[in-house]
This record gives structure tokens, C-alpha cells and sequence, in this order.
């Protein structure tokens, strides 16, 4: 497996060094931003919209320092593993996304005013590495933007696959994330693929990746969970489950603000034009049914187990900001209270579910919170869209077509990465069982952190001006 | 109580839903945006509002991280609880302020040229729930700006109330907060009530809050503090204190940095319009009183102490920042770096007074950093206002009205404030001691976040490749 | 030394008294913002930089935190000791930069259409404390965004420092790097001075501080390890060297995402205007050279050690970006890459060269992310630059002038901070080897934290429920 890895590394070496030379540094597009510039009012409706992409897209980055957190959930032991597995999906994916996935996904878009080259409705193929006419400074801003909402999915599956699969394997798994999965149904929906143009309703939309990122990220984590195995420890051999504590709820309480921060960047940003004045509508939607879904698990906590349990409400949080994700720009904020509220049920319910009926093993709730609530919130779009934007008519004004868009984006995006990921994992596992994909029961045993990453997270440190060594500090 | 608590959510579950039932999904108002984007030069102008008061918005729910982080200055054992504080107000004050605080306080206001609904010089009765008329834009995008703000005053609170109180009388006394007592006062000078209008100098003037939030909250802080008793542990029987160490100071450098950073984006964006180009001055007033404050306290503590003691240095910094919220828009940069400075001095001098000769225990100085400077802010408002910005002249100016409104507004902050908490915190304690407001002595023997959210904020680990359990990781 | 400083301390405040009375509360050029709101279509393309550019100012202190958070690449014992020094670089840094700093920097520089005074091509001698013509609302701006810029070098020093430096020392040499070293150089290029008008090319460029930032700071920090001398137990007898293990990788991979976040703010605000739409350019240039920085340090660890190296990755993500920082805007994306992988080598020489040959001590690599590739920042951008920016054009385009400039930037940045922080540190050592400077071998045994501070970063703190005292949570 590792040196697959490696040779797959090479030949994607090899493979863009021949690219830059075949292409040279041919310039075209817009690359200096003037003629784009002259294209409007003096240009300045269109640097409003710049400013406002490039500050809502810096934040979306910075929720990786979020999700980072989230490994407060799981034992120290093996955190540094998971924090891994985010940096990774951080920067590899940004430049596996800038390598090929762009390009597929958003090529013959078009984004104010310039065609990122050619495309169809079922794949993208121009833009791939900014070259050519894609290096303008309007095709390059849509890339900053979806590169780092790229880089979501592999932390979101990181989650679920956390404390026992192999290093290489993930990397490995990104590529086929971020070649294949990912951008070309991200095509289909946000690249005004099929799916933008079904006949019922308006099509699907989707505003902020509710079904693009987090239904397609946790429906390739439930695979990945359900192929590796529960973390040793997790289920007893009659079948009844062991809570497996985390370690630090500070950093999960820290880390959902943080991420909340983050997703009203992100889904306000998501209008990708300052002038669209919906973009507070969408913002308060996103803090409401965030908020809702905090408050509803907090509640549901204190009468089911005599106390509230934090982390679960910070999960709930997660859940009503993920089935925001897509109607945030359609539905009144009534309705983002009421999607937030049902979402963080729904949370709860589907956390016992795949945790005691299906036995999969998923150490963050990330199938839960992205998988559950993602297609949860593309089926809400359906239900409360109000007309008041986009066209776009829900049940609830009396039109039934945009439901049946947003089921069959449900039905697709379950299908395809589902499908997809479950080849995929098979690959990875061989035919052997699944040691090539998961790590020794001894390295489980010890902690992944020290067995690959060489360190704990925090490592035991001796108290100063101690006789002994017992006092730890982290 | 608890069954109080569950009541009065079940009552506003109830009266919630009639109110949706009786409005229907009625819609007004500028929903989409569109009428008001073609209020202006193509819109642009007010694209560019909406960009900077979204954005600065964002960054200030960001700042409830910060709050969060300061847990570092209490025990270990209590920390969870602090930071669940946070983070209730953060999410439930963003409801309660969606269904009745907006209303109260902004209720007949003028933003952007919408009129939010009625409302008087003493209440505002427009607004509830963003229904009907309030389904617009602008309307929407003040609410947001003004949720995220009103999420801090609980914060505030909870660092006074810290390590002793009970969850459900806290969640109790946030429902009286959220909907009195802050927006009511906030009414009258942010709304443009009575105090606004008062007839000396411009009358109330309170840029970015270091009346109606900080002066506010530290005095509900101050009277709760008092209610509840010290800390176990905190005074001997001779009367004299001792120090309840922090764990983890470093927590309050990284949450002062990031406070100050959210404080940027709070006190310019208080500007609510994008072309009030006077953001630069607020911006440079607010990091100039901030960085004076904790080079104050650093080089004080330094003299007295013969160590700097940094952790007392951040929330110098702190106090720097809440006396420069009032003033920001209005002094000269010379006048911030003395507003900052005095508010440190005072921060210190106010530390000692509340400690050791009120006897009233308050852990993370939550009374001396927001109370006390928040009021030495409207004060400093009205001697160094230069007449440059808003028709606001100051003593330095030979003006003396100004300093009576401020001084004003600081008695009225004090009489509501103090006035009312002491109602609430009465009849939260009840008749039989404050045993129901407080935990028993054994819960805080052993440390809140066992006893409350069974759970500790970072849960002893085993070391791996140990023999032992004696170190610890966190 | 203790002495020294207090004395500074007084005659700057004895200073800054006389200069207010001298000057009273003048006011003049544009406190208000209305006439410069008046000087372009009706002030909304000046408005839309001021919003651009006070955000992203407001994310440039942002990245305070995740300097403050490298400190977890340093043993738990000394990490409070670094945190501070970073602490007071930032605050300290500000009054130092506002009192004299900026007025050095900028003076006579033209900044949207505002003349700050008086300067010539070798030093600014007008802006001094923004009093007078200085109070005005652009000249303030461009003060707020480059004193959060200039914060930076206190901490890049406190990074090569840490571990064994007074904390007196290190606050004097603040005062010569924020009066002297920086803002002088800085005059040369960015406040257009000689090294700007070179005749070579179009002159010394430096988009976002690779010289005038990291190449000056790394160099200053490498002659303080220099003179300090290793850290007790770093070389042994025979010239081998030992690892000294930090305590906290989970910190370092949080502070690395979270620079990141900045620095995107940082590269893409040092266009200093809205309208400039190569800001969406810039951003992914950064974006791409951090990432591809991670990815090779993260391979090439693997390669060598046979597990992946996180720590020494989230260098080479810093390293990337330092490298890009002064050619992210005249270059292309595939460039970008190729800039931060030669960086991420670069980085991993550098640190074998300065460890192993020179024997000198970094702790946190500060001179081989920020020296070496902060000269190769300057080198990279005379070869890749495009010519699509500023009329600036590299190598790969054939002329060879732009090189010759930047080579010249190289050199004087060398001999300049070289140089003079030669003659700061022997001063502050004095004539008695450098005790003056460095802590006593029982302090540094003990940890600086303790000794310094009077306290741990995480004080040890006793289990709640255990009878004995071995456990720790921090």
C-alpha cells in the first residue's frame, strides 16, 4: 500500500511538470484584473463583490481550525492522528482540487462574466491548474473560494473513519475523493450539471452544499466506518455498545463557535455577489437554526439524562448549521428555526441508529451531523422554500415539483457516493481483510499517535520543581 | 426550579406556535433585497454596507470564542461549566433575542431607510420573531448584527457568577436579561428612546457599547456575585482573601488576542454603514486602548509584584478595550491611548475595592473589566470627544453637556441594572437562603463540571506505553 | 537592565507628555471622512477600500493567536515565557510603532490621495503619534493596517529567542527593532525610498514582506541565538545535537491553519485598494504555496524518517507561505507552487544547516522559516514574476534587471539587521559574556515560566475524586 502511495505521487509528478511544459507560461484570461475592472460601474460593483468573496472564502478556510478541534471527541491518544487527517485533507486537497478537481467541476461555467472554458452537463474539462485561459482573476476567485470549501469533505470523512485507518490509505482515498467523487457531482448541481436543470421545480439547489458537501462527505464516511470496523472496545460481544469518551470538551465547545463563525462566512458568501442583499437573510437563517440546534440537544440532554451534555449539543449545533446549508437563501427565518430544530432531532435519532441498529461505528458523529442532516436539509429546501428568492416554490406555497428536484439530488448524491466509495474501499482493503486499510490491533491498543506521527499530541511533560514525575502538564 | 425552567420553555414552545399559526408565512417588507438595492447608485453603496456590517458581524460572534477561552483564569475543575455559560448564551441568547429582544429594542428604529415597524421612547413593540414587516433585509441585517452583539452580556455574566451558580438559575436569569433588562436600556440610547434624546450635549452617545453592554452586564454581574456568596476557599475568617489560581493562562493570552481582533470588527462596524470612512479612526482608537491597557498592567504589576503577571496584563488589555467602546468614534488617537491607560489603572484599583472591601467574589473580573470601565468608557466619552465626528463636543472642548448626558446615562445603567438584578436574584434565591441558586457545598468541593455535566473539560487519560496512570495528558 | 528599562520607560512617557502639550489637540486633514468620502464617485470605491482594508488589517492581528500557539513546538515549561513575548510584541509593538515607528516608515508616503507629510528617500520624519495632519482618516488607515503588520517581527524574534532570554532584554531590543531596525527599512521599500527606485527592473518589489517582514526578522533572531548561545542540553561534548521535543503538536497544527487564514488577509490586503482585483490572484497564490509547502515536508519526512512529521509540516506550510509573500501578486499559480515546494526544501536545508553547521539554536526554526525564505521570497520574485503585474518582470520572462534589485534588497536586508542587531545585542550583553541577557542556568533548569511569570502556562492541578495528587488535567 505505501508504495502505491508513493508511485501515485510520482507519476502525478511526472504528469504536471510535462503539463507546465507543454503549456509554458501562455497568459490569457485576465490575469492583471483590468479589463474585468472596466467592465462595470468603474469597476466598483465588481471589487464589492471581490472583497466580499475573497473575506467569506478566508473564513471558510479557517473552519478547518474548527473541525481540527472536534478531535476533542476522541481520546488523546489518538487525536494528533485525526488533526493529521484534517491538515492533510487542508492541503493535499487544495492542491489535488487545484490539480484537476476545479477544472472538472466548474469548467464551462460561468462566473461574472468569464466562461471558465468548456464543460457539459455531466463534467467539466477546462481550468485544471489555472493555466491558459484560466488564469483571470475572475476564474480564480471562484477557485479560491470552492478550494476551500473543497477541502471540507476530507475532514468531514476523517471524522468518521478516526482512530484506526492506516495513514496511506486515507491519502489515497482523498485522491479518489477529490478526482472523482466530489467535483463531478459537484458539477452536476453547482457546476449547472444535470441536476441544476431537471424540469420539476426550479431543479435542485443546493445554496451552500448541504447535498454537495456534507450529504456526500458523510455518506462516503458511513462507508468507510462501516468497512474498517468499530474501534475496538466499541461494541461488546452481546452486541450492546460502549461509550468511547473524548478528552477535551473545551475544544469541541471552542470549535463549534468557531465553526458557526465560519458557516455564516460560508453561506452568505455562497450568494457569490455583494449585491445580492439576501445575503443577511441568509446569515441570520444560519445563526438561528445553528442556535435552535444547540438549545433543542442541550434540552433533550437534561430530561433524557438528568444533565445536559455538551459536546452532544455542540453536535446539535453542527447538525441545524448543516441542514441550513442549502435553503438558507429560499425559507423566512421561521423556517430556519423550525429546519434547525427538527434537524438536531433528527441528530439524535440517527446517532442511535447507526450507532445500535446498523453497528457502524462513527467516533465524531460525522454520518450523523453531515450525512443525516445533509440530505435532510436538501429535502427542507423542498418543503420551506418561500418563493421569495430565487424562484424557487416549496411545499408550504402550495408547488410540489421542487421537493421531487431535491429528493432526486438525494437519491443521486446516495447512489453515487455511496456506490463509488463502496468500490473504492474495497480496493483499498484487497482481499485480505481489511489489514491493509486498518492499523494493528497493537497500534489501536497504544494510540495511533505515537505508533505513526512518532509524538502524542500533548506530550507527558515533568513538573518542574518536583521530586517525581507524576504531575503531567499538557 | 428545574421544573419552573421546563415550564417557562414550554409555555414559549406554546405561545411560539400560535404566534405562526396566527401570522401564517406572511411576507413583507424587502425579502429578496431587490427594492432596496435599487434604492442607490445601482445599489452599490448599500452592497457594500451590507458586506461590512456582515462581515464585522461574523467577527464578533467569533469573539464568544475568546470569552470562552478565558475559563482559563478559574480551576480546572470548573472550567466546563464556564464555558457551557458561553455557550448557552451564545445560542439561547440568540433566540431569545430573535423572539423578543430585537423587537423591544429596535421596535419603531430607522436603518438603512427601513422603518422597523412602532415603537416609543421607551420600548420598541415592532419586530418580534422577523415576521411579517421585518421579512426585509435591512431589517434583518441589523437583527443580525445586534444577536451576535447581545450574545456577549451573558458572557459577561457568567465570568462573574463563575464556579458556584446553578445551570438552571442561570438559563432562568438569561430569559429576565434577554428580555428586560438589556434590550429595554439598549432601547433607549441605541433605539433612539429617551436617553438619545436627552436635551445636554448630543445627548447619550454610546458608540459600541461599553454602556449598554458592558456597563450593563457587569453591574447584573456584580449584584449576582454578591447574591451568591464567594467562592469556598476564597475569604478566611479574618477577612482577608486568597487566590484562586487559574489553569491555564496561556488560554487567556490566546483569547485576549482574539477578543481584541473581534473588538476591531465590533467597534468599527458599530459604524452600520460601509461609507462612514471615520471606521479607520475607531479601528486605530480601539487596538491604540487595548495595546496601552496591557502594557499597563505589565509594567504596574511588574513595579508592585517584581514579576509581570500576564494573565492580569490580558484583562488590563480587556479593560482597555471596554472604556474605548463608547468613545471610539468620537476622540482623537492621542485621547484613546489615555482613556486606555486610565482604564487599566482603574481596572486594578477596582479589582482590589470589589475583593477586599465589598468582599464580593468575582473570579474572572468580570465586574472591574465591564463594569467599572465600562462606565469610566461614557464618562471618557464625554471629556474627550474633539467635536470631529457626529456634533459630539467633550470637556476638552470646552463643552460641559455632553459629560451631564453621559453622566446620565452611567446613573440610569446602574439604577436599571442593579435595580432589577436585585429583584430577579431575589426571587431566584427565594426565601430559604440561596441553596436554590447555588450549588451544595460538595458539588463545589468536587468541581461543577463532574457534578453538572458528568463530565470534566479535560478527562484524566492514561499515558500510553505506560505502566502506570500516573501522567496525564489533556 | 532592570534599571535601563524603567528609565526608558519614564523618559518616553516625560516625552509624549511634553510633545501633547506642545501640540494641544490639533486637529487637521480629514478626521471625519467626508471630504475624502467626496473625492470619487460618491466615496464608494474609497469606502469599499476602507472596508478591504480594515478587514483584512483586522485578520493581520488575527495571527497573533497562531504565532502565540507555535509555542507548543517548546517544552510546557518555558511555552508561557514565549506566549508573553509575543504578547508584548503585539501591544508594546503598537504604542512603540504609533509613538515613532510609523511616522519613520511612512512619512511623505501618498496614500489615496493623502500626503503624510514630510520624508525623503532614507527615513519618514512626519506622522509621529498621528497628531496633526496625520489625524485624518486615510493616513490613519494605512496606520491601523501596517501596525498589525509590524507586530510581526517581535514575534518572529521571540520564536529564535525563546527559552533563555530576559524578559527585560527582550523588551529593550523591541524598543531598537520598532524605533531603528524595521521601520527604517521598511522606509527603503515600501515607503518608497531608495531601494524601491532602483534602477534595475522596476526596482525593489515586495508585495506582503518577505524582505521587509521575515527576511529582516529571521536575521535579527539569528544573530540573538546566535549571541545567546544553545539551550541547556542541546549539543552535547562531542558537537552532536539533541531533539528538544515540544509539548503540544495539536497547537502547532491549529496556529499553522490559522496563519494561513491571515496570511491570506495580509497577501491579499497589501493591495491597499478594492479596486485592485489581482487580490483574487494573490490569495490563491498563497493559498497554493502553503499547501504545496505541507504536502512536501509532510512526503519528505515519510521518506526520510519513515513516518510523516507533522510538526516539522506545519513549517513547511509556514515556510511556503513566507516564501510567496513578496511575489504572490506579480506571478502566476503554477509558480506559486513551484515557489513554496523549492521553500519547503529550502526550509528543511536551512534548519539542518543552522542546527548542525552553525550550531546555532532556534527553537522554533524562526530563522529558516522566515530568514532563508524570506530571501528566497525576494530572489523567487525577480525569476517568476510574469510581467501581468505592476509592470514587473522576471527571469522566465528574459530580463534579468528585476533579479538584480531583488539581489540587492538580499543584501542590504543582510547587512542592515545583521549589522545593527550585531551591535544591539552586544550592547545588551555588555562587556560580562551574556548573563545580562540570559536567564541563570537554575531558571532555565526550572523553566523560565515559573521563574519569570510566577506561575505555569498549566498549572498542575489535583484530579477532583482521587485521594492522591498524581494525576494532572491542564
Amino acid at each position: 500500500m505505501v508504495f502505491k502511495a508513493r508511485h501515485l505521487w510520482m507519476y502525478l509528478a511526472v504528469a504536471s511538470i510535462t503539463v507546465f511544459l507543454l503549456l509554458g507560461i501562455s497568459e490569457a484570461g485576465d490575469p492583471t484584473g483590468e479589463k474585468t475592472f472596466a467592465l462595470d460601474l468603474r469597476g466598483i460593483n465588481l471589487s464589492n463583490s471581490f472583497s466580499w468573496i475573497l473575506l467569506t472564502g478566508f473564513t471558510i478556510l479557517f473552519m478547518q481550525v474548527g473541525f481540527v478541534l472536534l478531535g476533542g471527541l476522541i481520546p488523546a491518544k489518538n487525536t494528533l492522528n485525526y488533526m493529521t487527517h484534517c491538515f492533510i485533507a487542508t492541503t493535499l486537497g487544495v492542491l489535488i482540487y487545484w490539480f484537476v478537481g476545479f477544472g472538472l467541476m466548474f469548467g464551462g461555467f460561468e462566473f461574472l462574466g468569464a466562461h471558465i472554458g468548456k464543460g457539459n452537463e455531466y463534467l467539466g474539462t477546462s481550468g485544471f491548474m489555472l493555466l491558459g485561459d484560466a488564469y483571470d482573476v475572475r476564474t480564480i476567485l471562484l477557485f479560491l473560494f470552492m478550494a476551500v470549501v473543497a477541502t471540507f469533505i476530507g475532514s468531514i470523512i476523517a471524522g468518521a473513519v478516526a482512530e484506526r485507518m492506516k495513514l496511506c490509505s486515507y491519502v489515497l482515498l482523498l485522491f479518489f475523493v477529490y478526482i472523482f467523487i466530489y467535483p463531478i457531482y459537484g458539477h452536476w448541481v453547482w457546476g449547472e450539471g444535470w441536476l441544476w436543470n431537471l424540469p420539476y421545480g426550479a431543479g435542485v439547489r443546493d445554496f451552500a452544499g448541504s447535498g454537495v458537501v456534507h450529504a456526500i462527505g458523510g455518506t462516503i464516511g458511513f462507508v468507510g466506518a462501516a468497512f474498517l470496523g468499530a474501534r475496538k472496545g466499541k461494541y461488546n460481544d452481546d452486541g450492546s455498545s460502549n461509550a468511547i469518551e473524548g478528552h477535551n470538551v473545551g475544544y469541541m465547545i471552542i470549535g463549534t463557535i468557531l465553526l458557526m463563525f465560519g458557516w455564516l462566512g460560508y453561506d452568505a458568501g455562497s450568494t457569490l455577489a455583494a449585491g445580492d442583499l439576501r445575503a443577511s437573510v441568509i446569515a441570520a437563517n444560519t445563526l438561528l437554526a445553528g442556535s435552535v440546534g444547540a438549545v433543542t440537544v442541550l434540552f433533550l440532554t437534561y430530561l433524557i439524562h438528568g444533565h445536559t451534555d455538551v459536546g452532544e449539543a455542540c453536535n446539535g449545533c453542527l447538525a441545524g448549521l448543516v441542514a441550513i446549508s442549502a435553503p438558507c437563501a429560499y425559507v423566512a427565518p421561521w423556517a430556519a428555526v423550525l429546519t434547525g430544530f427538527i434537524g438536531a432531532i433528527l441528530y439524535l435519532i440517527s446517532v442511535w441508529i447507526i450507532s445500535s441498529k446498523f453497528k457502524v461505528d462513527d467516533p465524531l458523529g460525522a454520518c450523523s451531523v453531515h450525512g443525516a442532516n445533509g440530505f435532510w436539509g436538501l429535502v427542507a429546501l423542498g418543503i420551506f422554500a418561500d418563493g421569495s428568492y430565487g424562484g424557487v416554490y416549496g411545499v408550504i406555497t402550495g408547488h410540489y415539483g421542487q421537493l421531487v428536484s431535491q429528493l432526486i439530488a438525494c437519491g443521486v448524491a446516495f447512489a453515487w457516493a455511496g456506490g463509488l466509495s463502496f468500490v473504492i474501499f474495497s480496493m483499498l482493503r484487497g482481499s485480505k481483510g481489511n489489514s491493509k486499510m486498518r492499523v494493528s490491533e497493537d497500534v489501536e491498543t497504544e494510540g495511533l499517535d505515537v505508533n505513526i506521527h512518532g509524538t502524542l499530541c500533548y506530550p507527558v511533560q515533568e513538573t518542574p520543581g518536583s521530586t517525581d514525575t507524576q504531575g503531567a502538564v499538557a
